[in-house]
């Protein structure tokens, strides 16, 4: 903001306005651009999530994570229609952060291809690594919110996830479901990246393959083990290739969100969401503040001389500091 | 650093400048002072650490964590008989940042009680916290830096571990050894905390009760299923109450050390997490900076409105950043 004049700030929060406008009144092709808009750093868009914001919160954002090759794409597009079946709107974010280069399309144009322009209770945006990992997720919060704004009953967020970026993405959600699948020596990688930490329920997919039981007792055994205050995640054998299995997925989401709805779990669990999204983001925004008061070659040298011990961490901390705040 | 004057950071480097010559001379008193400074946040641990920054780097730096009750303070001792048997030196930080009020004096206790103190090879220091987790963590660190510099060959760090806090203080380690032990539903909380993940050996203390063949197993399976470039973490039985399996033990610590070694891998390891270290602190600082730019009253008032959505966490990021940079 510290590079745009005053009158740019009015331009961007006055064509914010027009945006909240025409996204409230359910304009695809406004909602659209809004997303482009959060994707590209361009004001416009958190102009729009501003005007938005009281009126999010209504929407139950479900997160949808897990190896890539778990079939998370086809039990998206089930699940989508299980929903729809019981008259629901489902608004989606597939988000790719592996594929720079796709821009995440072909997540997005995997479960599109289903059918699903045609019903105007379904929206699905594909979305990738344009910049930063960090500036993904904070477009992704984004979009999110803008969808819930927009009116949709659900968000799913659904993510390739192996890495810390997914967590910070899915994490966002009120009901975190990880897929799990047998015969893939993948799913740990999932653990080790901390993604069997944050599910509030498991999907085992494929469960007509040989080795799901074998994955459900592991994934059972490392529930018995952990703790869990009020919830008991449960796993859910589902195949998402013949439905099998989706209608309890979604007793299960619908079961997970009456429990947090009660004794003001869900208002505290999303206020605190919200703060470590706020401080969080303060954090990137001061790192790459921080970092881009130095050139690159300068910033190398930097980091050279600190492995070679000519300058010692706490010098040089006090030397990014400075020079930032007295800029 | 700003509420003091020039001259007091004059004072204080040159205090410095004394201490570090002291710790390089073995002054034990130095050490557990410099220590003490580091607790309290007193200018002259950190003057005292920037001095003598180009020493370190000769100890090989061992983590030792694991969920209460597995035995670590046990087998603590004995890896310092066996590490002294072999003519090396070793100092140890003893961490416990889940009692705040004993100050880690426990932990500490416990393995100072089996005798050590009349052995110029061995110095313990037990550390509690006194303020925030993120200022132990950065005092552990210190400490840590500092009895490598005081030319001990290891630095063995313990926590009492199940959260990101414990993950944080031994992760800067150059070996981890996670301390797992049967009968205890808590070692998965330890997963469930990220701390499986960051084991390079596991030790499965009290081997010699029922069970400890199950939870040997279950971490192979961990194991098998994660992703290992260069290093496949070892599973180690032993029982510290009869020394039985700490001879393997130290054996995969220098094992692991000369892996770590090959390959420019140590030096990597180490800039890295210096690199990080760097960046955490001082995003701890300006997370710090920002929050106390406001009453603790008026601070609460700021996230209560972001409930009731009556400002939205955009304007809250800007708010907040702006009061702060103004300041």
């Amino acid at each position: 903001m510290t590079s745009r004049g005053l009158d740019s700030n009015l331009t961007s929060a006055a064509a914010g306005a027009g945006w909240a406008e025409r996204v409230v009144h359910g304009d695809r092709r406004a909602l659209a651009r809004v997303i482009s808009f959060l994707e590209n750093e361009d004001l416009q868009g958190v102009d729009t999530l501003k005007l938005l914001y009281p009126r999010t919160g209504r929407a139950h954002v479900i997160g949808l994570t897990g190896p890539p090759g778990a079939g998370k794409s086809s039990l998206a597009d089930k699940l989508i229609s299980e929903l729809r079946h019981g008259g629901k709107t489902v608004g989606v974010i597939a988000v790719d952060p592996t594929s720079p280069f796709s821009g995440g399309a072909i997540l997005g144009d995997r479960v599109r291809m289903q059918g699903w322009t045609g019903d105007s209770g379904v929206y699905i945006r594909s979305m990738g690594t344009r910049g930063s990992l960090g500036g993904l997720a904070r477009a992704a919060h984004g979009a999110i919110q803008l969808l819930d704004a927009a009116g949709f009953d659900y968000v799913l967020v659904e993510t390739v996830g192996v890495g810390q970026s997914e967590v910070d993405i899915v994490r966002v959600a009120d009901t975190v479901v990880v897929v799990a699948v047998p015969g893939l020596g993948d799913d740990i990688q999932a653990s080790k990246a901390g993604i069997m930490e944050i599910g509030d329920i498991f999907a085992v997919n494929k469960a007509d393959l040989p080795g799901s039981k074998r994955v459900i007792t592991e994934i059972e055994m490392m529930l018995d083990l952990g703790m869990h205050p009020y919830w008991r995640p449960p796993v859910v054998p589902t195949v998402a290739a013949t439905g099998q299995g989706v209608a309890d997925l979604v007793k299960a989401i619908q079961d997970h969100y009456a429990v947090l709805s009660t004794a003001d779990r869900l208002r505290q669990h999303r206020l605190e969401r919200e703060k470590e999204a706020v401080l969080l983001r303060l954090g990137e925004r001061l790192r790459r503040e921080i970092l881009q008061a130095w050139s690159a070659d300068r910033l190398s040298e930097l980091w050279a001389a600190l492995a070679a011990k000519e300058i010692d961490p706490y010098s040089l901390e006090d030397k990014l500091y400075h020079r930032w705040k007295g800029a």
